[in-house]
């Protein structure tokens, strides 16, 4: 018996925004499992940001996406058939294969996890890489402190979302940005932000100056562009600036003057910085315990957007990029 | 009897870059010291790149200069009349009033300065707050390790060049840009750094390829601009930029747009970190002893260019901006 898969292929790296026709599903077959194998079919794959990255032809730190070929990404699914006593049929697993409704594992790169803990596609997200991402960031370059302001943008997205949560938990004023005005009302309502606005209608300063009235000692960067040159200038003295994406600059087809206002690092003596959550996996074990602590007390709220198919897959990924998404955006397979 | 001194004051904000119009010289008197007071003639002055943001009316971390009165900066002298114990006659001090002849004193912010270990004019530079700036943005932010290369633009300046010596005596590649020929071949050949370019006769991309073969893992940034961009570019995985300042941008009219590579911070998790040297006053008695002893043992060497007479103190204040010294700028009182 073989297992029919649906795959998404890179058919042409897009210029600027991604386009549909830049993607094509494909069909492959499946085989049984060999020795220490197993086939595993995916429930849930995750579309992210940084996917934009890989479709460009650069070296980076991740590969580039091949031309022609299955992308790949998070993704969690049950095992259907094994020969590979560690991960029986009927466990679940996540692993790097998304893109993708079945594949085959030797193993490598595969995690158990165990679905009584979250739903399967927390897994992608607040319990996943985006999670991770996020804890990271804020803990180990933001390192808030009690009383200190908190501003992330992108707020409403899987990274910002939790962000905000853990400065709330860490005592923290939180304000984040976003897309919509619904956004803002779930940052608010659901999230237990203090404060959030939508960047699209509002004056970024006075809505800065409004909602950090002390001004912002951590800006936790998803955006880059207006925002971050308008940030820049509300930054208190030591402030810290995690820089975990610019999706503002993703789909440019040249590169983009920066922040007008860099030159204030020097005078408020800010830190700007860059990274990748996995040089930060180290930290995964008090990722799970802690965050999953919180999920389980009920002191952390996520919300996801989930689109059906591996045919809509690639309009996920675009909507995403256009912001459509609240929460975790997921693809169910 | 009473001391006639000169001082320089602002006559008017400078837009753009200062014309000795800016600035003024007036004749005061300085009366005898009453009790606890003394009065110093002063032998040297500073002129600073940072007194250039001093200029504009905008508040920052030293209070803007205000108009029709006299500056204020680096200086070092000798107290000529005293009624304070602390600082006989005879005896010399650094203190923070400079752009003048005499001035009066209780003691406030005055720091006895021992002739012998050096030059005079040296606690202006390598001993002073240009050579704290260096030593403390090096080792406290750039965190140089053995084998790295570091990289400092304004490579002949004050700072610069003393970045670079320590970057050597740490065991790192030391690569400087600068403005003219001549300061390239002092950087080679006096003060040992590895390699050295015109940025202004240079491709900066090709330089910095050919300079730092293996990519910059540290960055001393005194310039910004077109220089920062292509770094940016250059930097290694995990690298950092300690923001010294951004003299290219002292000038603007209009705040200029930044680095169009600033996205790169994210792949390649680098940290930009804008800082002050009065927060490091905390490493100012291992910087007089280690920076002391490498001095005499001529492990660091230093130039001066100097000016005389407090009439032409504004002019060299526009030649430093202007990068016409090479070293420590001062004037001679």
């Amino acid at each position: 018996m073989t297992y029919t898969s649906h795959e998404v292929h890179l058919k042409s790296r897009p210029d600027g925004m991604p386009q549909p026709e830049n993607f094509e599903v494909a069909s492959v077959e499946v085989d049984e499992p060999g020795e220490g194998q197993f086939v595993v079919r995916n429930h849930f794959m995750s579309v992210d940001p940084y996917m934009r990255g890989r479709m460009r032809d650069v070296k980076s730190y991740t590969p580039p996406f091949q031309i022609g070929q299955a992308m790949d990404g998070g993704s969690v699914g049950e095992v259907v058939a094994s020969q590979n006593e560690t991960f029986p049929v009927g466990s679940f697993v996540s692993g790097g294969q998304g893109w993708r409704e079945y594949y085959i594992s030797d193993g490598t790169g595969q995690q158990q996890i165990d679905p009584s803990l979250a739903p399967l596609s927390a897994f992608l997200g607040v319990l996943g890489m985006p999670g991770l991402t996020a804890y990271a960031g804020l803990l180990a370059i933001g390192e808030p402190k009690e009383g200190e302001t908190v501003m992330v943008s992108a707020a409403a997205g899987a990274v910002g979302s939790l962000v905000g949560q853990i400065a709330k938990i860490k005592g923290c004023r939180a304000v984040g940005s976003a897309g919509s005005d619904d956004k803002v009302q779930h940052l608010v309502d659901d999230l237990g932000f203090d404060a959030a606005f939508n960047y699209k209608t509002a004056e970024l300063h006075p809505a800065l100056a409004e909602h950090c009235p002390k001004g912002i000692d951590v800006y936790f960067e998803n955006v880059g562009g207006a925002m971050l040159e308008a940030v820049l200038l509300h930054m208190r003295p030591f402030g810290r600036i995690p820089v975990c994406g610019m999706i503002a600059h993703y789909n440019d087809t040249e590169p983009k003057p920066g922040p007008k206002t860099l030159i204030s690092v020097i005078p408020n003596r800010l830190k700007i910085q860059g990274f990748i959550v996995t040089d930060y996996a180290g930290m995964a074990p008090d990722f799970h315990r802690e965050v999953g602590g919180w999920l389980k007390e009920g002191k952390i709220q996520y919300r996801e957007t989930v689109v059906e198919g591996i045919d809509n897959a690639p309009s996920a990924f675009i909507d995403l990029l256009n912001g459509v998404n609240t929460g975790k955006m997921v693809v169910k397979l």
